[in-house]
């Protein structure tokens, strides 16, 4: 059987996965018995768990506002040291390893640091190793710009890496190693009937990834989307085969007619902004959203009433934490669009239903809103789109709704 | 003033200096009031103290014998940290700098894992930002070699890695800032009467450095000799200008005559091992020390009893920590060469005088064995050099000895 034939896979594990020794033991361990079932593999690591927060509390010390090269360089080393005491914990267990940087594996980014995309990379340096008989152990979150910089992707970028490699090497599958089982129907904590999904598409995935559902970052769906790498969720410390993220889903035909709602997702961290009274004129929310959106802050729902008499009321979501940046910005445009004043709610919850089945159903929108009246929850915010409907409502009624809506689309009775 | 005329330092930092974000916030302020100044700056700093101890204590909890290829991509994160915060720390006093890995810098080196040598650097990749107006905040102890893995110099390469960038950048000079004020005419711990060194020679420094001075690694020394770059040893904590290392040591002609003796130094770090009767054939010693060499053994004095009947006894020192290795070697040499048994004394220290002025003075020798002899202490072994004569006494006897001699050479008074 030739090297050309074997089982390409690429493995991720999370700063939660190698959080200290004896977990990268654990790790390794699991990583030598892929190994000794054949597959080649190329194994992706974040930095251990709380490193991050060590190396910034070290920046902070020295400086109120650490420059962003500087932090990346810091930060990039968290990586390094997972992935060098894994290979060593590999060899101790008679598997040759090799560990490789961002900067080592040529991971072209752009130049932004703290949240730079991916340009690409040296597939023959991953290869070399590879073909050589070593596991590639894979620094995750790093890679380096035209200039030789050192850049981090960003919070979750380790995912990013691992989908990235996968897709660089036409690997046959990514698995991302977490704490959790896989991708559930809703929220577990909240929900007790919550269940394990065994396949789900990346439309539904994405949806319910940029809804809370942390468990993939979004920007590692969309990449594995884009090149059709599977993704594998499935959790460090058992053997269950969590879940398969993929084109299609698990779905055939049949399934469409039946899996109408997949899942359920809900984020309680983000507020709720309204521009009251403002003058309906063409341009004034471009001009407000272009604002925020040079700011670098992500709007979400965005409502606005039918015009009344020339004026309309404009609400939209930002993340909680950006809270003040947001005010700041919306303050001071109320005023030039000569609006009536603002106001913050942040006692809110978006609550989503997610499935690609809606596409071909009517009246399922229509079932979420009838679902939550009856469990008297009032719905402030509306959107929609093919796989997903999102209603804003109270936060303290996240729970009741996310197991409202729960029951009554089925998902607790295994399909 | 063109660029060109302006002064181009080199300063190193060790670990001590940066053991802490408040002393990397001290070298900080050293560092901008050098940049005020006017001079170009190239700063080289070591892994903040116990950083590669905690690194070296994970790779034990994974492996017993760790990899030294990754245990080089795991220690070189330690400069990386230390090199990111310090640039931070200047950016913070205004000052516009840039940390550089070994691996940015292109700082080629042979492939000997954790005591690599440097072959070359990219002096564009340094000067490139010098001309930008930052200060480089450079990564000492590390490198890369041609197949692109990350390797460490052994420790104290940092001194190293000062010098070969001043060497390749043609520097003014290089300071290298420890927690000491300078070089000393013995160690001020067991001889109060020690004084600072103003000036000194490579020569004198290479054999102070080796004979546990170790305020200077002797490749460094041998490296600046090498390229005729002085060197400046300076407290990180005090405004003394320390002790200044050149070719001509601030000696001229009428000093030649004056400074006999430049310094003491004493090592209690070794051992003696002697082999009893030893048959006086040709190749014996030959076929003892390639094994020891062979074993990255370092052999120090080596004494050879007349031969008495066609058998000798052959006794040498070697560094403590070599002990059992070097017993391995020994007790099989043994049995080989047909000797009458070994012996292993760990009682024992070397004190060694120190001068230039040496070669142009018989009688140094003489008066170094009759002070000795005049202060109650037994010579067990002899070396000479050119510049330095070593004895062998017993570990006990070590303050006595090195204080009866700086008295007697006269060292206490300022020259």
């Amino acid at each position: 059987m030739g090297i050309l034939k074997m089982t390409l896979l690429v493995q991720k594990y999370g700063g939660s996965s190698v959080g200290s020794a004896e977990k990268i033991a654990h790790v390794a361990d699991r990583v030598a018995s892929s190994a000794a079932n054949g597959a080649r593999l190329v194994v992706v690591v974040s930095a251990m768990q709380g490193e991050t927060d060590r190396l910034l509390g070290l920046a902070s010390a020295v400086s109120t506002r650490p420059t962003p090269r500087e932090v990346d360089q810091l930060l990039s080393t968290g990586e390094q040291v997972s992935a060098a005491l894994l290979a060593m914990a590999l060899h101790q267990r008679g598997v040759s390893a090799r560990s490789l940087t961002g900067v080592q594996m040529k991971i072209r980014t752009d130049g932004a640091f703290s949240r730079a995309r991916i340009l690409g990379l040296d597939r023959d340096a991953v290869l070399g190793p590879l073909h050589d008989g070593d596991v590639v152990v894979a620094t995750g979150f790093q890679g380096t710009d035209e200039a030789g910089n050192v850049t981090t992707l960003g919070r979750g970028g380790s995912d990013t890496s691992a989908v990235a490699l996968a897709a660089a090497l036409r690997a046959d599958e990514c698995e991302i190693y977490t704490d959790v089982e896989g991708v559930f129907t809703a929220d577990p904590r909240i929900c007790p009937q919550a269940r394990k999904i065994d396949e789900i598409s990346f439309d539904e995935m994405m949806e319910l990834a940029s809804q809370g559902a942390k468990v993939l970052q979004i920007r590692s769906v969309e990449l594995a989307m884009n090149h059709d790498i599977p993704i594998r969720v499935r959790s460090t410390f058992s053997d269950d085969p969590g879940t398969l993220v993929s084109t299609s889903g698990g779905a055939d035909d049949a399934d469409i007619e039946r899996l109408v709602v997949r899942g359920i997702s809900h984020n309680t961290d983000e507020i709720k902004i309204t521009l009251r009274h403002v003058p309906d004129h063409p341009g004034i929310a471009a001009k407000l959203f272009t604002r925020l959106a040079k700011s670098r802050i992500n709007v979400d729902v965005i409502v606005q009433n039918t015009s009344l008499q020339g004026f309309t009321d404009l609400s939209f979501t930002v993340g909680g934490t950006d809270r003040d940046a947001a005010e700041e910005i919306v303050s001071q445009t109320a005023v030039t669009i000569d609006a009536n004043g603002y106001e913050i709610d942040d006692s809110i919850a978006k609550v989503s239903i997610v499935g690609v089945g809606m596409r071909a159903h009517a009246g399922v929108a229509a079932k979420m809103f009838e679902t939550l009246h009856q469990a008297g929850i009032n719905i402030q915010m509306i959107t929609t789109s093919e796989i997903k409907v999102t209603v804003v409502v109270q936060r303290d009624k996240t729970t009741t709704a996310v197991n409202a809506l729960h029951e009554a689309f089925d998902l607790g009775i295994s399909s």
